[in-house]
């Protein structure tokens, strides 16, 4: 699996220019186990194994591989992460747990997570509609199969009261440069932020928002239907999308040389460089990004940006090369991974096309 | 005269990977003309002339141009200095004043700068045998028109003592960035300063030594002949040339791809920049050379590299476009004209090669 990335990363969706993908999870716990909290290992393996006999029955998860995290090589687990299929607690957690992926990298199922089951779906661009359709189906196959602890007054029982009530979180992981460099960026996200909606950098909680990406997620469920939820981030997401444009739109009227100037000095630095850190890649490919939305740069696509951003990275370059690579090692490869992307950006077909 | 860079930096010459040019200059002063700081604009008025007299019988500058300096656009007269046909100091004076600049632009021969006269011979690499050669000629020839102030114990006279004896001022412009790299810059100009040699940026007094282009003179011409400080100069950068070599293949054992890295990108800015100071301009074209001379960079040549560096300075900018522009149009000018000169390099002919 970690020869390609993700559908949702390789195909394009509404405003896939600004919104990078978009991504539906669910929390669920089942009746008869005890809370994550409370849990033994032998509950787990339990657990485990009873999820994989349900899953085995779900239509939509028949092509899939699981992955037993405790016994998994750490390079892998690692590149699981940065792809977004697992969480960082998922991986440093000691106890029996597993992810289900299915072969498009577009579904993820964690169990023994925070909750017991944590499934995601992503789909590129703005694709909310896409993504509730599809985790509707696996939540309601699961759901025929598996006892969900669910109260009538509270909705989907969770282990953090956060997530009770529909135990949903609809995220979106955004490009916005344009805000950043018209300096409105602080203002837009407080207002983001006091309509209930949290913000993060590229990976999730405590990182940085760095190379002007922004994830942004609803945070509460309780007391909202599915659909509100999705409703509402939907709505704020265009919202950006508009706000953005506008901001390019300006600055290209304003400082249309300076602009460009940092658009080709980035592309022409990611296509020469020998030696390249993953968060200077973040950074350039960043720039590079919005140069394609301008159309400034026409001779690479979005995709091949994505597959740049995802498979440069530390533990993905490394199953790349399929070898361990020390930190200085891996920037040089890096540079070389990509100078090769780059280059052949017009070759079609090929086993590592994305 | 200005579409042309000199022949000095257009063709080789010795060591011409890091000796980017050799000057020889000499300070002469005409009986009977009080010394500059007492003369009257009178005297002055009168020296040109009988100098402008002189000069049309000397043989070697049959092709050649005059520049009132007192006369002249601020901004030629800026791009005299760029192309150090002329000093700050002359410049900025507001007496009458002048100089001639051979067709070639390898000699020029200032009147009424600290010194009646100051002429001066470039040649590519380390060339003093061809420049002395050149400036001996220019001097005896001159001789015969013009009464040089002489004493028979101290040599020609000059008005500051410093240039007292032969009044020959010796000078290379030399590129060390392998030293600076494994940073025995510092103690290595300390030697050359020991020996009564100074150490300066590329223009001059009082420059920052940038992109790590040094100019190295003599300070003393009191007590040594003329072949002697030649000769002592021109031993120091063999040595220099010695050590920069050995600081280079140094590197490329030890950082060959950091150093590669740093070639190739700013090779890339350089060709790809749409905005880009001066400063800059010297620091990349710095790296650029430096990877020409380890054979990292095939596609340009040394001269291109010597084009960019002195045509893209404010000045002769402004000359090349023909029109007057803020230091904001000449960045976004530059990085157009450099462009232009890279994508072209291979174009053998037409009136701006060089």
């Amino acid at each position: 699996m970690f020869e390609n990335i993700g559908d949702w990363l390789c195909k394009e969706g509404e405003f896939s220019d600004i919104v990078l993908s978009s991504r539906i999870r669910l929390a669920r716990n089942i009746k008869g186990f005890p809370f994550a909290i409370k849990m033994k290992d032998k509950d787990r393996e339990e657990l485990l194994e009873i999820v994989k006999k349900a899953v085995e029955k779900v239509d939509i998860l028949r092509e899939r591989e699981y992955i037993d995290i405790s016994k998994i090589d750490p390079v892998k687990a690692q590149a699981l992460l940065e792809r977004h299929l697992v969480s960082p607690d998922f991986l440093s957690a000691r106890h029996p747990r597993g992810v289900f992926v299915s072969k498009d990298q577009t579904i993820s199922l964690m169990v023994n997570e925070e909750d017991h089951l944590r499934f995601s779906v992503f789909a590129p661009g703005l694709g909310f509609d896409v993504a509730y359709k599809k985790i509707n189906e696996i939540d309601d196959e699961l759901n025929k199969y598996l006892n969900y602890a669910f109260s009538k007054r509270l909705g989907y029982l969770t282990a953090c009261p956060t997530n009770v009530g529909t135990g949903l979180r609809a995220s979106v992981l955004i490009h916005l440069p344009g805000l950043v460099l018209t300096k409105e960026i602080e203002k837009v996200l407080k207002g983001v932020m006091q309509v209930g909606l949290s913000v993060r950098g590229i990976y999730g909680e405590g990182t940085e928002t760095r190379g002007h990406f922004f994830q942004i997620a609803n945070q509460v469920t309780l007391g909202l239907s599915e659909t509100e939820i999705i409703e509402n981030i939907k709505g704020m997401v265009v919202q950006l999308v508009t706000l953005e444009r506008k901001a390019r739109d300006f600055f290209m009227e304003k400082a249309k040389v300076e602009l460009e100037d940092k658009i080709y000095r980035s592309y022409a630095i990611l296509r020469n460089a020998r030696v390249i850190t993953s968060e200077e890649v973040i950074n350039l490919t960043s720039a590079v990004r919005l140069g394609i939305g301008l159309g400034i740069i026409k001779d690479i696509n979005l995709r091949t940006l994505n597959g740049i951003l995802i498979l440069s990275q530390p533990a993905n370059l490394q199953l790349y090369y399929k070898r361990v690579m020390s930190p200085q090692e891996r920037d040089v490869k890096r540079a070389e991974f990509i100078r090769e992307r780059l280059n052949h950006r017009y070759k079609k077909g090929g086993s590592h096309e994305i």
